[in-house]
């Protein structure tokens, strides 16, 4: 198997990404690699600085960069040298097997969409990424933006292809899948929410029903649906107040010599509950419902972070995930016209 | 003026209804009074295991409690003699200035709706709930959950009874306005939003363009725009966060003697952290762009948040924020008429 990695994407680049590289690397099955997509000397330069003499590392030379300023559409369009559309025409061509990048995102689903294609029978791909739970297991939350409005059966689509990602992948047993709503009735929520809910009920996956976002930090399922703006917004504020308890918290904590006194006898509580908040621990975002794989690491990534996406993408590609989600749509436009048939 | 006040709403009813408008009626101003609605014999009990012997609070008969498993509409029409509809009736008739309730969300809206109706000019009547900012000051944030589906025009709406009701009640100067989107920028987000950002921009507030939900937590303005389904799901979200965070540091802080002794001398600031995730002292909850003064109190009140939601509703009626809205759409309209003349 070998791995394309974005050299030049994310707030770190290129030495997080390279070490990320390289820590991956020393983890990997035998017979697979990675290969550096970006400005060849600057990433050459980075792998000797880290002293890397390993054979598991290639690297491409791309001159091109994409920012987080670039029009996504435009610059897969425009930018061909760039570390991103080279890296995604390699799994396209099949020199790759996954694209991890933490570069912008807009780009990466542009560029999944632009150049990988759609999944045949898939309406809107969808970016999905871990919800984090202080203290508890992780959800996955789709759409977490690439959609911002959703029909129902998008969010039918997002449920069946999370419900695939999180078993082959995360391996959650028989993942349970829930709509988020503002009420767990099934009457509740907006004409989109109840059609999907409905959806939801009939597909041939462990729907658990309406969800409210209170219950999100309770590991309430495996699997969070809902449309782009909403996902989009619920992480975005978890994001802000899990940085707000810990400005909070360091104030408090060293407001005076007694409290201080207490955040030192507190410490490792206090460093574990800070690492709780940080889930980069839990690998990459991945663009589901094109047809190859792909994986958004997050702009701000360390080399751990990096290392972490990077294993994900192994039983993503090892376990046919963009096929079984192939099949998966398939089936369902069968039942879908079975059920037409019969009215 | 004298305000209404449901004795049978909420968890805690009646005892910390009565026990509320007992701590109320010590700080409300001379020649103003409440009156209790509900069970009387049940109301007059409580009052006497409090001692109350002052002449400020009355009671008013009401044989029927509305409940949350009602059906907000149908109690409205069919439980004439339930303290919620005899009370907003109170509000309507003249004899009281406002009512506040404890009780069923639904209920209020729908009694406000049928009973009161909307200001002249208003198209979607919203509840309005206080946002949470720890450390620091909160925000209103519109529409809560009244309203899932929403056009542009309701988002302007709620834009603009918003900043009203800060300026006026919560005395704010010149109130900014956010709305929430998926990003900053004017082009991003829903048609809806993309259309609500041109009709805030051009209405008579402050308006301070779009924001993500990553910066709530920072006071970043003093009235939050969104749809009913988003607003609702941010609020559960962040109170599900917030319980979250207390569980787990009580969890970690609990661990061992030696962290135990570190939360000891930390007592005071885990004390005052607690204290700015319970965000009852701000009061209560405005139903904005009905006829006429009503407040819903969060359900598990204690005494002291209905207190301060009681106390809230005096510069709502004496600041005359029904008749201030009434003002604004009108001219609202007006503008909007000039403006399709000039087309």
């Amino acid at each position: 198997m070998n791995i394309i990695l974005d050299g030049m994407g994310g707030d770190n680049a290129p030495d997080a990404i390279v070490e990320g590289a390289c820590l991956a690397a020393a983890s990997m099955p035998e017979g697979s690699g990675i290969t550096l997509v970006g400005k060849e000397k600057v990433l050459r330069d980075s792998l000797s600085k880290l002293k890397y003499h390993g054979d598991r590392i290639s690297v491409v030379n791309a001159d091109e960069i994409i920012t987080n300023d670039d029009s996504p559409v435009k610059a897969i369009r425009r930018k061909k040298e760039s570390s991103i559309v080279k890296g995604i025409e390699m799994v396209k061509s099949g020199e790759g097997d996954a694209f991890v990048s933490a570069g912008s995102t807009g780009a990466l689903l542009a560029g999944g969409l632009l150049i990988l294609g759609k999944i045949p029978g898939v309406d809107r791909p969808s970016l999905a990424t871990i919800y984090p739970v202080i203290g508890g297991e992780p959800s996955i939350i789709l759409d977490a933006g690439a959609n911002a409005e959703c029909r129902a059966v998008n969010l039918r689509e997002f449920g069946i292809m999370g419900s695939i990602y999180m078993e082959k992948v995360m391996k959650r047993k028989d993942p349970t899948v829930g709509l988020v709503n503002i009420g767990t009735e099934e009457h509740k929520g907006t004409t989109t929410t109840k059609e999907a809910y409905k959806l939801l009920k009939e597909s041939n996956i462990n729907f658990i029903g309406n969800i409210e976002s209170r219950e999100l930090q309770n590991s309430v399922c495996d699997v969070i649906v809902t449309d782009g703006f909403t996902g989009n917004a619920l992480i975005k504020l978890t994001e802000g107040i899990g940085m707000m308890v810990l400005r909070e918290m360091k104030k408090r904590f060293t407001a005076d010599i007694k409290s201080k006194m207490g955040a030192v006898l507190l410490k490792d509580q206090l460093l574990a509950l800070k690492k709780e908040f940080n889930y980069s621990e839990y690998g990459g975002a991945p663009i589901l419902g094109v047809k190859g794989v792909v994986l958004k690491s997050h702009g701000s990534s360390d080399a751990m972070a990096i290392s972490q996406t990077i294993l994900k993408a192994i039983p993503f590609v090892e376990n046919r995930v963009v096929e079984t989600i192939g099949k998966a749509v398939a089936d369902m436009a069968v039942q879908d016209s079975e059920n037409a048939g019969e009215i």
